[in-house]
């Protein structure tokens, strides 16, 4: 996993939002944490997959997620977490699996009392692009350029979990932060 | 939710086993906790239904399943929990949420450190029944009985969760706490 941040981020460099991404999946999951504001380049604290033994128990894997997941927001203390969302006309064969996937990185988000935000794929692709039919190689090209990267972030869904935290920065997922809403369902904010 | 238990049970009634059962559905998820041994009638100690809003935002509803499940496990100590098996070909419309807290489910049980078996419906109705595609009302019917229940579970969810616990005791589910198995995918062992 590339990781840019100090062990323990104290103090954030300008103005902005830290936003994890998670791209759901249970032998890949993508995570992406990136800091900035909306319309700005952003920065990359942290790219890359968490996996998990396609031999192992559903139990055991689901757990490990939710254990790597929860890790990731105790050390790099996101403010908002992004995640994709997930539709039944998936590939049928991994949607389930992709689906408690994503339930789990929702709830490590609300557990911690962030913001939850889920984005479908033409969202992000809009927001990163330009253009809600990009491809996977688009949506790298652009999350080089907007991090400026020496490289592109692999494997893809990497890319793509960071492209969540940048759409949900640009789109100014932020401002659930500056101005929380009141009562429960405030505190983790999904859209649906 | 119907409730049979002591507030904190102390002692067990008799040798057998105390299984959570779990429909999954983020609407209304179907629980059951039944005591019992295989071939034998069993105990019911709770059967009911955990609703979440459906107005509500879904990190919230994730959040409020994942606290009431935990907090039936804290309370009724089971030694396993069994979760019906979540398919793609399932109802569309609810599928993804269906399958969002089956894993919730799943999690909530890995995480208490108990072993989580997952059944298909038919091999609940098999074991209930004694026929794989009983229809609802026969599933009912055989939980009140094996129950030696006055009237019967409602809804049918509650009875879809009390019909998993008794399927996981009477397929011998239990030897999986007697003779654990070494390793770390012996902790959660479930069976796909």
């Amino acid at each position: 996993m590339y990781a840019n941040a100090a062990r323990r981020p104290t103090t954030r460099k300008g103005i902005g939002v830290r936003v994890l991404g998670v791209d759901p999946g249970l032998t890949r999951c993508g995570v992406g944490i990136v800091e900035g504001e909306p319309g700005r380049p952003c920065r990359l604290l942290v790219g890359g997959v968490i996996r998990t033994d396609p031999g192992a128990e559903l139990a055991d894997r689901l757990l490990a997620l939710d254990g790597k997941l929860a890790a990731l927001v105790a050390r790099h203390e996101p403010d908002a977490v992004a995640v994709e969302r997930v539709f039944s006309q998936h590939n049928v064969s991994t949607v389930i699996g992709t689906a408690q996937a994503s339930g789990i990185a929702i709830l490590a988000g609300a557990r911690s009392g962030l913001p939850v935000t889920t984005y479908t794929p033409s969202e992000v692709k809009a927001a990163v692009t330009g253009y809600g039919d990009a491809d996977k190689n688009q949506i790298t090209t652009m999350v080089t350029r907007i991090l400026r990267l020496a490289e592109a972030p692999r494997p893809a869904d990497a890319a793509d979990a960071i492209a969540l935290a940048i759409c949900h920065i640009w789109r100014g997922g932020a401002k659930a932060r500056l101005t929380p809403k009141t009562g429960k369902t405030g505190r983790t904010g999904v859209r649906q």
